[in-house]
């Protein structure tokens, strides 16, 4: 019998996506979909392409919507816990490529979550998760995503707040520490509420009623989404099911850590200079061999090595990263050269965004204070 | 040793506040406050007269501030889930009072908490809440309260809102079910987060500061105000702890029923003609004796007469009640003569009300819908 791999929508443990097995028995055990070859190579974006995006729930319907050219709603949402990093990256450009598929485009900043649901430590204060949203919507806008499709919780509309109140009408607390665990506790609680609100508030009546949605999300999040979709079921809106998308575990820089916004050395952040994620980059966890001699005879092991992920997760070119994970897989560069490739890559792309990033703060500002 | 007086918050049982040694074993077990003489004497209001207040948490601080003519908040609410009856308008009485002993007045109508915390029988949906919200608003408006002090739960400011999530942040789940009991459910985490920041919200910076606040309530409310006070102490904000006076329980028309919404025999709603309150008092149970023989030989017993409680709780004149109590006790008058004087004395002041209530309700309307 398969062992149950234990994903807690809190703690984000981390999965081994990149092995393919691992991803199988995770599918299996939750009841998502494989994606269908005819999907992947509808979506003309890398994350498709590249098996990034592993599993769904409901896609279909969505899809079908993209096909006859009908709307549908996309939400995703940036956590306002700290800075954000190459693994919060990955839904902001998935949230402006289905923004050009069409969809109706929601980006929430989870400010009153962020302040709840983490520890002290983490966000002392609310004034320093409205910081964060201030920093975090700053990186998306500079990304690319249009300010007006973002929103702060804490400046929505009164039927968005009432919204969130009334769906825990059909909570029990018997489901919600089945789904989340001993650790549950009222402000986890509130943080939920929001959260099902942000998914499902668009298809009240008041926001625009019911239509397909879609959300992209860390497989380890998966509990989020069957609770959220347990109660779009049971209230008396006739909501359509939302859909999910789920990524693959982006991991940390550092070999059996994840990333993460309070432990620089793991990830690349938005606000990094290209100095300082050049140094993050030489020091990541590599797939290259102890020797030069071993590494020449065996090849290196992209499937491990950061840097490579880095291109494989980010760089839109198919051919150059495909010929980079056969050189260096058969051991004609080495780690060192992989690196320098990542690391130009990624200061380029630094390079631009902090510059958007200064013109995008006043906007950010106004969205998060009104002001 | 005493038996502990079971109060459940949300089951509302009835302990008899008729009697003296319950009252004081109330005040006991939970750590209450009796009224001073001397506060019963600087408060001219029948409620204070009678004892029909009984007792209280830091009502001094209040007395303190009337007397220095400081500034200080009053709050109530009303519950949306029925219409309301002569229980009710006791909390309303005490609200016009302390507004004009100097108090900042703010009324909830407690629109989303109706919804999220009774049955669906009592309030299946969030629209019949909101019936209600209008329904009971005319009335407070119709008894006196100015439009201006009154807001609908779900019609408020984004801080509000936010301030009701941020609150849980400082609860566990183990003492909310301590306080709350087994039957605690997410609805009724959402009232209370709602009912802890109607009473607090008006103490933050954005609502004027730190200030000392009361609310009337009834005595089987006392776990809320335990709750609330366990709060405000651990909220950053510098709050006063809001002081509490607690109300005598105005027992049911019938014997051994307490008043309730949905169940019109139990109470004269405030939106009873004087022929249907007249039908009810004549009903009512009553403290006379069986035989007239008896009744003259004996007495009545006013303790336990419902119109002479209506008379005790409602009417304003202490000269009038007094006598007819006198009277009543000595056998010098019947029940029926008793239910004469409060049948009159209702159908004169439902009269006046069923006037007022009809000019006050679109007012009512636009504070719930807006419009």
């Amino acid at each position: 019998m398969l062992t149950k791999i234990e994903l807690d929508a809190w703690k984000a443990t981390t999965p081994d996506t990149e092995n393919v097995e691992v991803v199988n028995r995770l599918i299996d055990q939750f009841g998502l979909s494989q994606m269908k070859k005819e999907e992947l190579d509808r979506y003309d974006h890398h994350f498709f392409r590249r098996k990034i995006i592993i599993a769904h729930r409901d896609f279909g319907i969505v899809t079908e919507r993209i096909k006859t050219k009908k709307p549908f709603i996309q939400m995703t949402g940036v956590a306002c816990s700290g800075p954000m990093h190459m693994g919060h990256k990955m839904s902001i450009d998935l949230f402006l490529f289905l923004k050009k598929m069409g969809a109706r485009s929601y980006l929430a900043a989870a400010d009153i979550d962020a302040y709840v649901s983490r520890s002290d430590k983490t966000v002392p204060s609310l004034e320093k998760a409205k910081e964060y949203a201030v920093d975090n919507i700053t990186d998306c806008i500079a990304l690319g995503v249009d300010p007006k499709d973002i929103y702060a919780q804490s400046r929505k509309e009164q039927r968005y707040y009432e919204f969130a109140f009334e769906l825990t009408k059909k909570f029990t607390f018997n489901t919600l520490f089945s789904i989340y665990g001993e650790d549950y506790d009222p402000g986890k609680n509130s943080a939920n509420m929001l959260q099902y609100a942000d998914i499902l508030h668009q298809q009240l009546r008041e926001f625009g009623g019911p239509m397909p949605s879609i959300t992209g999300i860390g497989i380890e999040q998966d509990p989020h989404a069957r609770a959220v979709r347990d109660i779009a079921a049971r209230l008396p809106y006739n909501f359509v099911m939302p859909s999910f998308i789920y990524f693959a575990f982006q991991q940390g820089l550092q070999q059996g850590k994840k990333m993460s916004s309070s432990d620089p050395a793991t990830a690349i952040f938005l606000s990094d200079t290209p100095e300082e994620a050049a140094k993050k980059i030489r020091n990541a966890f590599s797939g290259g061999r102890d020797t030069l001699a071993e590494h020449k005879k065996l090849g290196g092991i992209p499937e491990i090595d950061r840097a490579y992920q880095i291109l494989k997760y980010h760089h839109p070119d198919d051919k150059y990263v495909n010929e980079l994970y056969d050189r260096f897989k058969s051991g004609e560069i080495t780690s060192g050269e992989l690196k320098d490739e990542a690391i130009k890559f990624i200061g380029e792309f630094l390079k631009k965004h902090n510059e958007k990033a200064k013109r995008a703060r006043p906007i950010a500002e106004k969205i998060v204070h009104g002001r």
